[in-house]
């Protein structure tokens, strides 16, 4: 894979929301908002354990972040989209990635939310539109 | 299925964007932010004809619009995901739906766009969090 340039690895590290899709254990697509955190190499998104997307893991590693701006000029819509392998944070990480989320959404505190399942997005394959150069949107 | 709640079909016609979910063919997830209509009964979104949703079509119809809308203020977080089976839209109703398309959506016409691969979304299951009662979001 290219790396990501430092112009996507900021705008995905600003993201204050991206939608994570799985795939059900049945085949069937998922899709979530999700409160992301980039340490530069990989995302750390928590779900529920027992949710669709904690569920989907289980039969299926590949998940896809997708991070975009929406604007009704045309011409400023962003995005990046993120193939990534999901994995279970390991115990030993847990308090390292949550020092990250806790540090860039306080709201975790202030609504009280412990840690669920928290996972950890290595991307191998993305792709983007409007942010390195041609500001027009490519379609997919 | 429980039809749909007036709040939850205003929220998702207002919607300038959601985020479509689909299935590759080779069993990865896909996300692509697009521009959906809602006739009160189908989503209705244009993709491209050899993109990966579109390709994604020919292998697994079920695809999920997730309508969300992020608030850093965690107790305005909104979304309704829609699960639904895809189809294309049969020529003799692709005039009415770009009508409706072109109608919420302007810049159709001023970024010079025709109708690719337009898909109906026909909903048969659905959830919401944070748009009919409790105002905090609920896991998944």
């Amino acid at each position: 894979m290219e790396p990501l340039p430092e112009a996507l690895r900021q705008f995905i590290a600003d993201a204050r929301v991206c939608r994570i899709a799985s795939v059900r254990p049945n085949g069937e697509p998922h899709a979530v908002p999700v409160c992301p955190v980039f340490d530069g190499e990989r995302v750390y998104v928590d779900v529920s354990r027992t949710g669709a997307s904690g569920r989907a893991l289980q039969a299926e590693p590949r998940m896809t972040a997708l991070f975009d701006e929406y604007d009704d000029d045309w011409r400023n819509l962003k995005a990046v989209l993120l193939r990534c392998e999901a994995a279970a944070v390991p115990a030993d990480r847990i308090e390292d990635v949550w020092t990250m989320i806790r540090r860039k959404f306080p709201q975790y505190g202030s609504v009280g939310w412990e840690p669920r399942l928290t996972l950890s997005l290595t991307v191998y394959d993305w792709r983007q539109w409007g942010i390195l150069e041609a500001p027009q949107y490519q379609p997919e």
